[in-house]
């Protein structure tokens, strides 16, 4: 039987996203879809202004758009929420909604370090999602919350997890070209942005930083310990491109190896974490390589997997650091955000949470 | 005297520059525009096709355009030439007019690694000029030939000298944002770069990594030696921007300093290796540092100091490095070519050599 | 059973869109690709830059690519060419095709006023489709050869068509917004068209004012004559869209009506000329209007139908020219190129003619 | 002795151009600044988000900002008020400041079509000036207000103007390409008009079908009768430039002409309705005309005239219209609205209004 969903916060970008992945899928059935007083009470289709290469899907058109409201979440008997809100109105929200009994993926940054609350990217950590059963004991909750990692942290850490397994990493150097969609629909002004680039995105680059590392660490039955191996350095900044992050990363290596080697660990980094469970939003590869000398291209690869899985490119030497450089391009809306939200929700459904 | 000048490569966006910078200049005269056989035989203005955001300077306007062609250099009378060739003409053709006594300042790659010719970046390395004279004693020149960093070292350089002089400096990341022009005029078709960056710029990465060590080097009497503390690494990337290059620099420092510290000594850094000498494209401060917390920007910052200042914005602590992060920003075909081409002929004048 | 199918000129961009909807086409076979000396002997994939935005078609990938050869079409067997080749190449190359028996569909400029050569947009001339016997008479080929219309003109006679059917139409003036896509893979370089437009686009007003009478006029069994009642004046420039013309068309009505009649009549305007034909490339609505105020955009409308149905935008009434104004946008490369030529073939075959 | 004045919504992209074209005006001292609330208080340089070509005057940076306040006007002695303020603000508040004896050279739409308020294009219409002594006799003001028009019909007149003199002018179709500057700051979101373009700018159709017959028009002594004899129909579409409007325009004219004859009248036509005033503004050449196939281009010729000459380029003879069409650039936020202004406040001192 299908799982009753919600968006929480439809009408942005990344709730567009959420429509767009829960309108026909398998398991679930969007049933609800709220957003901000002022567009409610108007149908979907009306509120919204979209902007996916995609129309709106059918069956998401005519739904009627309600403002946030979590008695009337509870009152639809929604099993997953998921949310797309600013973190303030999230931290305040996200408990009650999990005080009820319902399942919440988050895709807001309020909550994400706390060590009882697995902040999931499922190829690289599906098994901290266990750490909800602590953070039921901890909270008194029948429902949860499960978070959405950052988006440029998402790419960054799947790329780096064959790597951590394989070969042990250290210091971490991440320079980001990131989407303009990152910002949401209205973000970036165009006369902000044309004929330039913006060094900065507020609280990015220490989002980066933290996660990772929580990311890339180990459930220990108890809570989730930040991998203290890795140190990670980044450099956020914004260009003229409507979606799909590029990071330039620079890893060191605990141990030697060729490119080749390093290549060959990527492509067959088989979502080993959620490998054989059938979930529907999955990538056959989350990690394609691609051998051209410039790529990847966020135009021309940032739809690769649909949108789920990450593309990696210009593998190289990296002698300063006794390790590799590569280039590194993710959907920030599909696998930095809605997308791996959706594939969340399939792992707790298929774990048995939701 | 108003040294006679030249311009070979006049109809490129750096020959632009070039052209642009001499036109009215106090110390040069501009005799002579030469390009490829194409466009020769035409006024300047027909020729080019001008893309500056000030139009054509008057005198260069009618000048004729000339193939290019050593003898008429030669007959002309020429003091000192500037070329902004590609790579294996220049080659073969500097030589040749050293060989015949004349000044050649130049933009191509080639022989920027060999230790008898100077690779100048004048507040960084203006002492390395010296290396003419083992140069002329070696090749048996009266002339002479000087070389113009690449552009994305040129701006790296200059921002790490006051770093490398106080604290020290070891690993280097350096991660760039770079703009069209750096490809030339019709380099980059629109059709790939639109919503789009490209993650590749062919042998960029090599000469950042191997130019820096060069230009932060010391030129001991008879060679230059390569700074050996430092180990730079470099990932390129072109991005929609019409001129400016941005890049993210993550640097090891030596000694432990704080951050205001480490403006001050950029803020302070006033051009040492050429003070004093009132070279007239000298910028009165190379290294502006911006306190906003989201510049430099391309747009707002390139013309900085007529475009010769490099912009430096939030420097912070790394600590995964134990030193620094900041992002810099320079005009490439200014302080990354053709400025900084012109400043050096001022260094040589100055200096007796030309 | 299949037609046998080449593509001339199948590395540039109208190019890579035949191959796009030829190469899984229930109708056609992708027999051979061909394009200039510089990339034969690759493989299609090899070979390609590709830029649309969906990957290389399976089938077409392993393609091995030869350098344009008549006498290979011939031998090959092929029964239909489609040709994306520069006109003066055209010129001299497709009627050697049509006379060995092969039906030649061509984007090319070459040829398409000439009185017995049908220049087809299906769903306004399909029946100027017989001046193939007309065309066969004259010129002793057992082949033929079909033109495609020029992709601006394309659009705009396919939004003008239901109006001269019903209203009348007289003066039309069209001013053009058109994609860099029009221009060739590497047409338009981004240092000329960033934060600017180029209000010029060689041979394309006048292709405009001359196809569009052409294609509006009657085959009279004879020949095909021009509409003698419409005047058409444009206006061609060039924006910074990757595909997509958008057009401001301002026409004279012969007489009154209201707006609500002229979207009606644009709406049911059901391919008339190829209605239940059952062309598997016919858009089901050719002609989609929206109400929304600022559409139709470029970017959202333009794979409408595919890529084949026009969208028109903004319907109202012209005082000054007693008539009515609106904005109509097409796919430029499908629907102004290779979408319609695959339409031609379709026709072509249900007619009996390949 | 210079005049007083202010600017009110003074950080807005039109109140940054005010500022720049105030702050080292020979006739003129900027005294004031005002702006919302929200910005008030901070000094002019903290408040505003500058995004002009060069940097902030040094005189302007320090400037208190002050939230709108007629009352601080009057007390401050200010002889002329620049507003560019929101046109139902405006409304409200110009009257306001005409009463008590300010002089108002506002850029709002409110209260252009008023047939005692002259609408100025200097070089078009500066005779329309003298209808402020009908607006004082009418309203009983001892300030006046008088209107900059809308920036697309600023330009679009001026090219005409000579047009009308010389041959008549019957049907006029204008169809543009806009900057992104015209929408404000913060107007178009870059997720919008990236790869696209927005076919709708609200109200700038009517403003340019109106306008143009009123600033055509004549002053008869007792008011601003609007030319009858000129139809002007337009389409209005926004594209990704920063500044800079395109317009395609296409002209009946009364009676037969070469276009060689037409390029002389326009760049003959010497700003003849303030010939010899010295106005400082004023630009040598009202238009200029230039020859290229493929000019005026807004990257390039917008700051022609310092910004204030239009650009005219591809003068054609149009059959259909027995007329011309020709394509018209000017700088929207400077001759289309700040620049016209200062320019209009010349002639007011000149003519003894102010």
């Amino acid at each position: 039987m299908k799982r009753r969903v919600a968006v929480l916060g439809a009408t942005g970008i990344v709730g567009q996203r959420f429509v767009q992945f829960l309108a026909d899928h398998p398991w679930f059935e969007l049933e609800l879809v709220m957003a901000s007083e002022r567009s409610a009470g108007k149908i979907y289709a009306q509120a919204v202004t979209w902007v996916l290469e995609k129309p709106i899907p059918k069956k998401a058109y005519e739904l009627k758009l309600y403002p946030i409201d979590i008695d009337l979440v509870a009152k639809e008997k929604i099993d997953i929420v998921f949310t797309a809100l600013p973190a303030d109105v999230a931290k305040e929200l996200e408990p009650q909604l999990a005080k009820k009994g319902i399942i919440v993926v988050s895709n807001a940054s309020s909550m994400r370090l706390e060590s009882d609350v697995p902040l999931l990217n499922p190829e690289v950590n599906a098994d901290h999602v266990d750490a909800i059963e602590v953070q039921r004991r901890n909270r008194g909750w029948s429902g949860a919350i499960v978070k959405v990692p950052n988006c440029t942290t998402a790419i960054a850490t799947l790329s780096l997890k064959p790597l951590v397994d394989v070969f042990g990493v250290g210091k971490v150097i991440v320079s980001t070209m990131q989407a303009l969609s990152g910002a949401g629909l209205t973000g970036v002004p165009s006369m902000f942005i044309l004929d330039n680039l913006i060094p900065y995105i507020e609280g990015e680059e220490e989002k980066v930083e933290n996660e990772s590392r929580k990311i890339l660490g180990i459930f220990n039955g108890n809570n989730i310990e930040f991998n203290k191996e890795i140190s990670v350095t980044a450099s956020c900044h914004r260009v003229m491109v409507l979606e799909g992050h590029t990071e330039a990363i620079f890893a060191e290596l605990k141990s030697k190896t060729s490119m080749d080697e390093i290549i060959k660990v990527m492509e067959e980094f088989k979502s080993n974490k959620i490998k054989n469970m059938g979930l529907p939003t999955a990538p056959e590869k989350p990690i394609v390589v691609r051998r051209e000398i410039d790529r990847p291209q966020p135009r021309l690869d940032r739809l690769e997997g649909n949108g789920m899985s990450i593309v990696v490119g210009r593998v190289r030497e990296d002698k300063t650091l006794n390790g590799v450089k590569y280039v590194v391009l993710g959907h920030n809306t599909i696998r930095g955000a809605a997308g791996t939200g959706v594939l969340i929700a399939e792992l707790l459904v298929k774990k048995g949470y939701a």
